[in-house]
């Protein structure tokens, strides 16, 4: 539980790399996970909801896990952990931390309403996995359907001392943080590492508002990270410059549904992933959005050098 | 705010009868009511889920309001005022007391998750309609996609002085009602009327878990009338098989959506309503679902006479 | 897919026994399936809703349908293959095949909205399962969430000829029947077997509509068989005696949360059950509900003796 | 019904102006509209979502729709007339076309499912309105959780003559929009009008998709004219420039939920609004997030002087 330490700074989430024939393309992950640790990725997230988690068989996942874990060293990795059934959680989640995994993240199924129910099920969560493993609350309302208030994220945290970070992506979700903090400064919410998501759509505010860094996906993970450092070191406007350049492509990125196949094919052109294939069932790209993307990284380029492909 | 005494017994829902052609039929409205204070009545609700109120304009629903006061002398009229907009809540609730109103009641939005924003929503609402007009939570997850613990329901209560009574219609809701009935025990809770819904489904067990009464619609009034009555003097088996020898109409009266077009066809079949008729848009009983409900009548008929028709 | 020939008369959901420390009771199990053969099943479902499938693991899960596969003999076992990715569901239903299975149970995520999305849903899952497995669509909008109109169900069936069943458990559902029965009388619709379900709550009226039998739950799947039976000799009359006789208990364990708890409960006071346990998280019955449950025991015991216990 | 010709260009979303006492600020409201004008729109829409519609009496909102009337002249405004019954829909609708609105809009509610549901509320919305008045199909799932496929967006055109736009806002979108277009290129569907909304996050890339304009709510309409404009002479990247400089601020703007509020604070501080007071219940914007808006006009009007404040 000394994890709460290190979570700062930028922990992008990984996609799982497909051939188009829908098995693992494990050229790509090798080259993925490479490509994470050497843009300084403090940390990474496998199996998350961009992972195509729920498509891979529990052996997929594993050595999934393992491919990044290798190239990560001594970088914490968390794993996506969320399932129907708490048997399928407990079982991933006990194999991933004897892999050497730091954390697992847990969302909240979309079945979930009031704060009590909410509470209950990160209670059982923890019975299921064991109170000895790092967990991360995902709170991601747009996705999961469930609405957490500052209160109800405080009473889980409070409650289960295994609880080391917030995955924040609520929308909107500036005040969130705000009060979160508060309360930390007032001392009634004890230490938690705070990372935002959703798409990196906020990146340039929730830093001043009090986030410890950046726990998401976007095409271009070196963004994320030159904006939290900027934004770490107090160059504003710098960090808004960057930013605002990328946020053309970033807002086409995270369109729900599609988003994922803008990613790929993103990281494809950049030579990361052999191929922008998703498993069955996935949403493909078609040819005019194939052109308004390559259109975005053509502007993007001008300003940020990286986006040429 | 004295009204809380008085809440006890079988409050009807009455429907709103419309004649063919959509206008409200006056002359059933009259025999309705006059039905409901024969009958030994001890309150009634209109303008309520099942009376059609949405589809009614503002006129219209103060004209049914008087009527049923006209009937109901003394006995306390409820008045449904639940709308999208704090606005036309207000108007009908001052309009409505002013008329001799007893108390209104408010469902909350379907889009409300939160615990706290259902305590809002209640505090909200007593804001626009006034903190001197007595009020009704309905609560009625089945129909309104709100889910409130009955710890809400104690801080809505707490809150909110003007509160005078639960329509309690969640389902499953025995344990409900008798969490509520252990904290006024406690003296965590202050006094409060519960009265049951959902159709009386669960009217059989209900008294002993401690309601003060029914508030609900059902093509035959009296049998829950005389439940509660039976119950409330300890003749349990006597009310139960009462309550059995409907149970086979009232589930069928009970589904969702078809439910107001069997009960309208029933009390049309008992000479109450000249007409079954919905305003548009509205449910239509085929010739076999009818067919259905005169077999369930028939049968019902051999216990109670009253189902004779 | 000559299975279709078959899909009639009562296949009763077995629920899974567990003892108190949680583990499954296998002793509980072989009485269990006895059971259902002895009383004259016409087939079983395994690993549905009410099954608790989602907290088994892949093993225990196979185990239990051998189980019952060894005991039901020549009777079809169906089983629920409900999961949230594709892997994990053909994994589940291609060796639920191989090991005697006679078909799938589908239930659709309660993320579906548009009928477009529930088709191809099932046309994926086809694809998931391969087109050789049958599979049985359950329609059960108060639990998915997910609303099928009977033109989306005709298109799944036509669209998929490996499709064998319905799972008619929608609420209301009675017209529902009635037009898929009209299509086919039509020709606009191929032969599908209709089985009906949401608890037995109208099966007294169901068979009448057109259904070919009952797929569900309830303590007394004894009375389900006698209806069933009843209801295909024309005796109208004794089929809705020993129907409305069940109808109170029926009721109360059909309370959605809470239904598994009461059915559980009965079956270990009639010897079935060793323990009433549900593995983690699950409802437990209080002392009064487990009165209330006593109570509706003794009075159905009047009219059916299989109900002393 | 030849509104439709006329359906291009730029319609801003008017909100309403609030006194901080919550009474309508009619001045406010006066200049509101002039600007609108001024500014070369081509038309407006009173009483959208974002105009707190909800929350005004009948009568003001006549009066406002009046005001706006006045200072459009011939340039037409559409009328939102969503409400939960149809009585009070069409009573608002009928009494704004005599006033002189061109056309009602309607957004569907929440609780619809099925595409037949959907189809059908359109088809009983006309039969309320009056098949002779013109309107608009909102398509805002983001807002109203109902989920529209082209499919069914075309079956409701189709079926109602009287449909003569559709205010497109689902997220993602542009490929609903090219999927529509094609089919009138193929001739499945007759002419109509699509305008975009969803705050304008993709109007850079919805025009070249197939818009006719745009109808939406952003503090500086002015962009949306210019982008529109530039987009319809083929200015391509002139119009991603401007749309590119504007994207932090609309994207802060277009939050759920607080987005009302920054909108009003920004044309607080352009001098349009006396005040950015909104009708209880409403958001507030609190002092960091006014800083931050603060900041954002500051890096903007660097580029678009406009957002001089």
């Amino acid at each position: 539980m000394t994890l709460i330490d290190k979570m700062t700074g930028v922990y992008p989430i990984a996609p799982t790399p497909f051939l188009p024939d829908g098995s693992i393309d494990w050229a790509s992950a090798e080259r993925l996970f490479a490509f994470y640790r050497e843009i300084g990725s403090d940390g990474l997230t496998v199996l998350g909801m961009m992972g195509e988690a729920p498509k891979l068989e529990p052996r997929e996942s594993l050595d999934l896990l393992k491919c990044a874990l290798r190239h990560m060293g001594d970088k914490p990795v968390i794993v996506g952990v969320s399932a129907p059934g708490f048997a399928a959680m407990r079982s991933l989640a006990r194999e991933a931390i004897e892999q050497g995994a730091a954390a697992v993240m847990i969302a909240p199924p979309n079945t979930l309403r009031t704060d009590d129910q909410i509470a209950t099920y990160y209670a059982q969560s923890v019975e299921a996995i064991g109170a000895d493993v790092p967990f991360v609350i995902q709170d991601y309302p747009l996705v999961t359907n469930v609405q957490m208030t500052a209160g109800v994220i405080r009473r889980i945290v409070t409650e289960n001392p295994s609880c080391v970070m917030l995955k924040a992506e609520d929308w909107p979700g500036l005040e969130k943080i705000t009060t979160l903090r508060k309360w930390q400064a007032e001392g009634s919410l004890r230490a938690l590492s705070i990372m935002v998501a959703n798409g990196g759509l906020f990146l340039d505010f929730e830093m001043a508002r009090g986030a410890d860094g950046s726990n998401t996906g976007y095409a271009f993970p070196e963004m994320l990270i030159d904006v939290v450092r900027l934004s770490k070191v107090g160059q504003r406007d710098k960090a808004h410059d960057l930013f605002d350049a990328h946020l053309p492509l970033l807002r086409y990125e995270q369109q729900p549904g599609v988003g994922l196949a803008v990613r790929k094919y993103v990281m494809m052109k950049r030579g990361i992933l052999a191929s922008d294939a998703q498993r069955k069932p996935g949403s493909v790209l078609g040819a005019i959005a194939r052109g308004e993307v390559d259109y975005l990284l053509e502007r993007l380029a001008k300003t940020d050098p990286r986006a040429k492909v």
